[in-house]
């Protein structure tokens, strides 16, 4: 069906004659072609109305020809379709002004019908696919509860999110429930997206590494396993966690498809640690892109030699940054498709 | 000489009856007794004053009984001794409005006299140690010339250091230059202040962890491991660098008496990542002394029993947090004094 098939055939750990290549926030941010739709769009009317969803999600594979496209849209949906008011700053990034703190607040969060309160993001998806024709696979994403549970908590981004943490250890028993509730949205939401065609689903664990092994076990791989478990027989799933190589043996023996890892792991130790087996997803130092592009293109065939071209999707190690040159985010894709030739 | 030695017995690697204790960041934020000095007389007023230093570096000691004084000064008085001007603004951080971004801006930073341009610290020493008189030995403490040149380049905290990273990738040379100047400058420092009468030296290396291991290589450790060996015949030193599991192997076959770790790598991996050999130092989340007493309690006991009461010295994985209560506080201390009786 889908005719670019390399990147779901490295999930199932098929032998490819090249890595697949797509780069985490691709969609967005450094594209001159997103940039005008930003300038006359606000955050939420870009995720909100399909036809900006979709436009958004396949400039990068028009001008770049990645081998996956990612959905155009925001973690904190999640939180907004649950009765946490959640707003986008300009130059200060999400701020949600009734942050959750206490059993009160827990009780006040409701688990939504995805099928109404997102129904935006299944058009979006729909409208996507038919812009795509098949060309290549769509990713759809959510946060992991864990990660949403920061925003909800803190209320903002942060260094360390203290109060998320605090919340945890000062209130167990809340915090609990407030994951579990964002564990079985996300669950539905996911599920209703496959239904509306994404072919491959992706989980950011993005502030997992913010906890202890111990407490990364019981406040985040707890729920994101609960989700592999739900939707191991509708779609691929993905889990990329920042910072969490030291959970990485045990995501390894779940039902996921592949893990992400980040720039501070050797391919060599991520191989280690995952066990061998499991399809790998990363993991460029997004700030490496700022290198001139003949280095670049070096540190990747390099990079693919680390890990070893099958079950192995190249990335970056976090999201593009938003300076990076067009001529270095190209010679990153281009290093892949030569590779081997 | 000092009365309490047991954190010199744990830094040279013998047997002890428990491991000894301090947290770092313990002299200041949390303690009433220093929010009084604070509100008195601003950042670089209570660097300066001598009086003021050794007063805020004791009271810790006072109050819970550590194992080991650690000066109260900051990292940013060295490029500040360099011909970088730095500010430390309320509610923001250390501000750098010249941020060194180009070859011109590194031709301008000078090597000081550090006898001269920073006296006040070795004056500091000089009461301290009359302070202390004896009971426990004093830490003098620096920041790696990676840490202190993203704060140089970048002009202020970030979550990715991005400027600090663009220079180095783009301005190899010139990095390197500049890198080397606070090489230089740190290692006459350190030397000056175990002169002056600190007993152990401890380089941080808050952002070490923001690069990949190939460039920390690079950009971090070969500079630090310059400072072990100059230090290496004057006083114990110990290398703390935040997210820097993946150097542990690297860092355990340098001359350093003993390596700080952070909360994100159990006991266990750290030990089998260190060889087994090299005192360690660490970690508890700082997050974690929100929980209450009695659980804190028991999990320092595991901790100890984790990384073994010897060739240990119980820590934070990180700075506390201004936020933590006293009281516990005081149960991480006791907790550990309380160990093996």
């Amino acid at each position: 069906m889908i005719k670019n098939d390399l990147f779901l055939r490295a999930l199932k750990g098929e032998t490819v004659e090249r890595p697949p290549v797509w780069m985490m926030r691709q969609a967005g941010r450094f594209l001159p072609e997103f940039m005008k739709i930003r300038k006359k769009y606000d955050f939420f009317t870009r995720c909100r109305t399909p036809e900006l969803a979709s436009e958004i999600t396949v400039q990068p594979i028009r001008r770049f020809g990645m081998d996956a496209a990612i959905l155009f849209s925001d973690i904190l949906v999640i939180p907004q379709a649950m009765n946490i008011e959640v707003e986008m700053k300009p130059d200060f990034g999400p701020y949600l002004p009734n942050p959750v703190r206490d059993q009160k607040g827990v009780d006040t969060v409701v688990v939504p019908d995805v099928d109404v309160e997102l129904d935006y993001v299944m058009q979006a998806i729909k409208a996507t696919k038919e812009e795509l024709n098949n060309e290549v696979p769509l990713i759809g994403f959510a946060g992991s509860p864990w990660t949403v549970f920061c925003y909800a908590v803190q209320g903002q981004g942060s260094k360390t999110f203290d109060k998320a943490k605090e919340f945890c250890f000062t209130n167990p028993v809340a915090a609990h429930q407030l994951l579990q509730k964002f564990t079985d949205t996300t669950i539905a939401y996911l599920k209703a997206k496959v239904k509306a065609g994404v072919d491959v689903v992706q989980i950011f664990d993005s502030w997992g590494g913010m906890l202890s092994p111990v407490d990364y076990q019981e406040f985040s791989w707890k729920y994101i396993n609960q989700i592999i478990e739900a939707l191991k027989d509708d779609a691929p799933v993905i889990v990329f966690g920042k910072g969490c190589w030291f959970a990485l043996q045990e995501m390894a023996k779940s039902n996921a498809s592949a893990l992400g890892v980040d720039w501070t792991i050797t391919a060599q130790n991520a191989r280690y640690l995952s066990g061998g087996n499991i399809t790998l997803q990363g993991n460029f130092d997004p700030s490496r892109l700022l290198s001139p592009p003949s280095e670049i293109k070096k540190m990747v065939h390099q990079m693919i030699d680390d890990f070893g071209k099958d079950k192995y999707i190249v990335n970056l190690g976090h999201g593009i940054l938003p300076n990076i040159p067009l001529d270095n985010a190209k010679a990153f894709i281009d290093a892949v498709k030569e590779y081997n030739i």
